[in-house]
């Protein structure tokens, strides 16, 4: 498993100091929630550093995991892309080769549904919803892979920063939902990538 | 327009009283949120009244108004059922040819995509959900008619008695959608009658 | 339908090449919640948009639509001005000939019953309102036309960003009031025009 | 002063114990919150106590005060009359000659509107309000007396069993109103009959 | 009465605007909420203006109107001195010579008890608390006259920017409190003011 | 699949009508949150149908499933059994061989410890917990699997029926948490069905 | 330290049945939170049991520790009693002569300042509180010692069940406040037991 | 004890008047929540003053007194330093030798059990913790002293600021855990004192 950094609250001396320690002993490191500033002060220190603007993370692989496919990325737009996108950097660095959809929504149900094939070859299915937060009950109704449901506090008035699609995933209709925080794209990405290696291993009682 | 009592929170003697004094002067009267045991009081004393069970309400028709069609009341199973049938009562006793549509939800979209020729012939939609109240943003991404949306109460947990579906049908990322308080089938019901009456009167301006 | 952008959290530049891309297509757009300064460069890469300060909206209308009257906005001063002007913007690009109303409040009845003509012609009216958000079911009382509430954030301490403006309007005590997210003038104006447009449309049963 | 016992809570045999043992040295008492099981109890045990069934009180009165004119209670209807009727209760056994005006409501201003002479010459105004609790800030807008404002329970859904109106309250746009706590009819009549009281009085500085 | 602006969200040229065309025809004007900025162009446009800083206020007085004592200001510190001069300052600018105790809580109650006279002479106090919001409880336990409660929003954490005081003053054990919105120090002032003058006046009845 | 029904707020006959229907073409059949009552009207009709009285829940088995080992359910203690038995059930009809972990919780360390083996081999783990809700965290940090967290209602006070555990777990400091509704055993155990079942089948893309 | 059961939510079989059980090892127990009922139940089957009616707690004692004084609980009157006896039987089973002080509130300073002898000898003081919650505020305003405060959900309306004391004692303007959950007296009579016993023992450094 | 200036809200003028104004008659002075510019104002005009940049503190010890061993401050790490060192640097200017333990949390179980002798050296032990606020329960079931539960607000989305750890603080299924406000290190650390020092003196009964 890579390092991984949370860089919300933390300033861009604090990142790079943890970052430079964490890199002797590491060949893999993921940070989160990293601002422009920081990232090029990481990108100075760590030449070899990757930075994703939009999913506001760096990244460092000094040696190549194999990533295989199962994990999928789904969105309504571009309003959750940073959220989508932190699900997405966190999968691949772990060791996945994420794919993603990103202009699928509950007002427009024929693009969803367009994507069958797609979202029923998924073994694990991030779905990321601000707004009424109703695209993962969508999704799991369409499919029988485990759905990780991430609310983004994408919105204004009454979406009282994000709790509006919390409580709309947590009161899911559609069984095989799990929930975290509000705009934890990294927690989500993490869990996908717990159940593709659970699928992909299945070593231990067979 | 007919005369309401509001049941809830008045003894079966209070409901007989205001109504017969109400009938006294009013030819139609609409008693929402009646109790069996005030329902069985109220048959009793005004023997051609109609006691309507799931939707809790009982209706006294002295005069019959005409009965356009337009209004369409949908929700998604057995446990929204009174909200909705209060919704229609109300609509139908102020004077709508009341359409429903009870077995259409966000988990089973084929039988929702299969009704679109009766979602889009209505003028004035009535949308109950409960759980995490993503079908009127659906519903509404698929008509141009005014959506109006009913949170239910129905649920646990994290649905703390309607919230969830009362905060997921304000973010609707579906535009054209009004809300009204939890349960509150009369509400939406009466609201769809206004809009039904504006569009086939039409007449001030033009 | 005009497009629609929803400017909030987005760049100056975001908002100008989505304005862009969709006005190769399209002969009328709504921009709303635009800063000051992504007006200035919409004005500047779209020379025939036009500015609406307080309603802090863009619009370009490349093809002049039939605007009938029939929306009516109603608010009680200028706090909740933006709100008010984002829902006559709307309704207007929509295609309608939009009446305001803005110097009536619940603590000045007489300049509210001084209009009640004004009230009674419209078909749909849009109220907003702050504060203890008591507007609505003032109006409401005095019409048969549906009404469409809109919350304000405007306020302090208790309003808790709108929140005590939201829960008056849901329980209002007259019926037929549909109620919108906190500030979404937007989704009022094109909820207004929605039953504007059906009631004189009216083509289906007739 | 009367003593003041808080029923709520208490078993049957609590207050009966505790208010004969107030009546040894008190000449009035007034009991709220009382069932009616304790209410039986206590006329049983106390003989010339009296029993208000509306407003659940129990009062006793064993030597006359003066009552002078000074106290309105204001409400909407039936719902209310419980908290309207122990402020009412209260004031008068404090020693006012409590007026009542009981079916005034924002959805129906004329009946309110055919009594500014009454609510003009109040000296302090307890205004008792469910659902939106508009009603404080309409009589306000109308009176330069004192304006008490008590939300009720009164209500369902996104009333939040008062939180609604008491939230409208403390925003009310109407400047001149204290508010108390959700149906604490005692304790605005406390509060009125303390400004009448002042009022009359009136001795120490002139 | 005087003129009142609620300079809250105004801009200084907006202020200035409407306080020069009310003092047109009002001889007295009060200005709540002012930021430096907006006081210095006030004062440049109104030069008899005076600023209170400590209030946030501007206040004009052309006439001058009799001021009789009657109103008390209480609190417990410099982080209650904006909103606690923000009542007495509006309460003087109506017409009362305001008396202040500004270094009197609930954790040295020595100091508040030493004030027994003082608080007892005054016909209308108000009380402004942040934290736990304990000292309108404590005051009131001590007095007759009515007490008017100021949650302020002063502190951190559960304080929940002043929703721990506001509770806390609404579930008062102490009879005839009533309470206004959080940092509300005008609507404190302008019904302490409104008392004391029902006091002084009297006449209506009598 | 078997077929699932919701027993909450639905009477024994409406349970036992759709059961019976139900089981004309299903074998399988899983009811959840079935009242005493119920359940005994169910095995009145339906002679093969095996009570959880624990659970809560009614099973109808009529072709046996293969039920491969994987999924584990822990919890701390009696009052989070029947939530946690809800999830077992669940994943047993729907074809596992459950394990359960019933006597660990975060204030006995060491019980926990002792599992470690057990813990490690699981491949989706349901970890049930009210009061605090940090046993999911403490689990999560001590294997790879994913972990489905399930807050409870059991507690009172601050624990706002559940809430707290809830905010806990959506905050879990160990990634690879996803969380369902405050006593939602049923979800749980459905996901972590699905997990497993994903991990055995395994042979969509390779 | 005494074995502890929790009866919320146990069945009184239960309660026996855990009773039973673990008076077999030990011969210290404490059950709190027991109805009436399975308090006889438990006295039938363990006739050396002592039930505390007002504490709702059953204790049994088969050995005498000693009991020094140190611990004192305090409240304003017989609302909260419940609460500060099962704190007073906690600290006493665990061993100690508990103090009580159970008249005293801040609507009443006298009563409360009549007593500072008493609450300073005490080494850890337990304040009990509904309705506003200051009394802790009060208290530790007067003493060195740490004080431990325990909101209680009497109380109504703004109450929210004990959400207001529980506010305000977390803000409390006086530092060396501690607080437990709502109604937690035993977790309050616990704590104190520990601050007691650490002070009494006071052997590791000395 | 020494004096306390509380910076929060406070200019870095006012800090260095009352400060000086409190050095005129008090030896120790502790200023709290000082922003780096106020801690430079300070040390300027106060030139033995020291400042504690992590803890946010500026302190000033004249004359130095015993401080003995037994408090003990754990937190899992770097984004909960402030407010631990606000706790460290209170207890310590009171009179404490405080001991810390900085790198144990609940998903690294391991580092908190290596460190058993320490953790049951302390006579009160302050946990901070914010994000599922675990660690005091944790931590509890391993020591027999009073434990002060500090939330943080360091988190995001369903953090609420600090509520979720608040919550589960205050839900502890470990008894002898007292909780102060969301980052209210000074809280902690004078409780914790009050402890030590009731542990040391031990004088009055004994």
């Amino acid at each position: 498993m890579p390092e991984v950094i949370l860089g919300l609250g933390k300033t861009p001396e604090q990142i790079v100091a943890i970052a430079t320690s964490l890199l002797e002993r590491a060949d893999r490191l993921l940070v989160t929630r990293v601002e422009p500033e920081a990232a090029q002060a990481l990108l100075a220190a760590v030449p070899d550093a990757t930075h994703h603007p939009t999913a506001r993370c760096v990244t460092v692989e000094r040696t190549r995991v194999p990533k295989p496919e199962g994990v999928l990325v789904v969105c309504a737009g571009t309003a959750d892309l940073p959220v989508a996108e932190e699900a997405a950097v966190t999968a691949d660095i772990i060791g996945n080769d994420v794919r993603r959809l990103y202009d699928v929504g509950v007002a427009g149900l024929h693009r969803l549904l367009d994507q069958l094939t797609v979202l029923r070859e998924a073994r694990a299915i991030v779905v990321v919803a601000g707004m009424e937060g109703a695209l993962p009950s969508v999704v799991s109704g369409l499919v029988e892979a485990p759905v990780i449901a991430v609310p983004t506090s994408i919105g204004y008035g009454a979406s009282f920063r994000g709790l509006a699609p919390l409580l709309a995933m947590l009161n899911s209709c559609a069984a095989g939902v799990g929930v975290v925080n509000i705009d934890n794209g990294f927690g989500a990405g993490y869990l996908a990538a717990s159940i593709n290696r659970i699928a992909l291993s299945n070593a231990r009682t067979d």
